[in-house]
């Protein structure tokens, strides 16, 4: 927790925060703070600045905060990606956050196993508290948008070219001969697929409205480790 | 596990091998493979190519191996990284090996909590495994070469010249004003810090043997994120 993220609720004067549960024991036992240290923190979707700690016992820790500075700037990526298996998800969803991804669309694809999508990993809570996770680690306020196409077709076909228009159209896909682009410093869509990657007439759907198939190399990498990497190569 | 690794102790005969235990119920559980499927293995350090399953039961899975391939290149990368706390440990080795990383040195470093030395997850069994995770997860049967640095004034001074010599020679720093190169495409020697970073004068040790800080942004990712971004940046 490199930044402390704090609610509108915690406020219990303009600049006063108290914080129970699980902030106050992350930084009570792991940052091991004390009275008068400072700590960094941030207002969910607001400045970031630093808190002082003025008040700490067994249940709660005070502190008198100060707000000044901006977060930092999203990249201008939307990363469309299928629904990983359970385990995986709240990696994704986590290191997609703190990479400072703008935008994750979670979407269906013919090899996402049809259970993946009862998992209780997909509530709106733990959704939330992954990307609150990504903030803390990478010292961020801003919530990238989460939203959900549960049918491929439909979304492909109604929504996918709207939102990926004026940008870098690319599906990552281990059979692509193409290398991904490097430094294009630009808006992007980019796609990643299932464990076993799209079927063909998926591919198919895709580059029909724009999308060229790219590829990282013969690696096949964990969904989060491959995303990695391409904002490595994309931005700078 | 994209690949099955097979030890040499595997094979009953010159081409079958028979397997119980960890990769077995993998393979029966997660693959639910059946009689006649056929599976991506290589022998460690060797060869890869395709298992055909002749037998099942509850105990074992046994197959008849055609292995002709040769595993993918690894990247000229030797990757120097301060012990992460024991949690992240596993990941970083797991996610180095998937990358292609040819040696990974686990280096000691001011910030590096004493306790994380004792941890169960340092023992040589663990330190293996999460290599091998690796290389199921990536289709590989090389280990990167992995190594101890507990001290880390005598190994900069006595051995990280020679080991670095004739390659680039990065340090990931967040306080560093220069961006990591973009595509390098040759040897590297990469070092990541502490959680908090290295001291100054750890920074001024490295920067004696010509290692250059670079940033990768004001975001501080985890020690595993960092590493594929860097990688996605330096190779393609």
């Amino acid at each position: 927790m490199n930044l402390v993220v704090l609610f509108p609720e915690d406020f219990v004067s303009e600049r006063s925060v108290r914080l129970e549960g699980r902030r106050k024991e992350h930084i009570a036992n792991i940052h091991r703070i004390k009275l008068g240290d400072t700590l960094q923190v941030g207002l969910l979707g607001g400045k970031m600045g630093s808190g002082l700690v003025v008040a700490l016992d067994k249940e709660a820790v005070e502190m008198e905060t100060s707000l000044l500075q901006e977060p930092p700037q999203k990249l201008p990526l939307t990363l469309v990606v299928a629904l990983p298996r359970p385990k995986a998800l709240n990696r994704v969803i986590a290191s997609a956050t703190s990479l400072g991804v703008a935008r994750i669309i979670i979407l269906n694809a013919w090899k996402v196993e049809k259970s993946y999508w009862k998992s209780k990993r997909m509530n709106e809570a733990n959704l939330l508290y992954q990307r609150i996770l990504g903030l803390e680690q990478s010292r961020d306020t801003v919530l990238p948008d989460l939203s959900i196409a549960r049918f491929f077709g439909p979304f492909v076909h109604d929504e996918l070219s709207q939102i990926a228009s004026q940008t870098h159209r690319l599906v990552a896909h281990p059979a692509a001969t193409a290398p991904c682009p490097s430094s294009i410093e630009a808006p992007c869509t980019l796609i990643i697929g299932p464990e076993g990657g799209f079927i063909q007439d998926e591919v198919q759907a895709l580059e029909k409205i724009g999308f060229s198939p790219v590829s990282i190399g013969s690696r096949t990498l964990r969904t989060e480790t491959a995303l990695a990497v391409l904002v490595g190569r994309l931005y700078h």
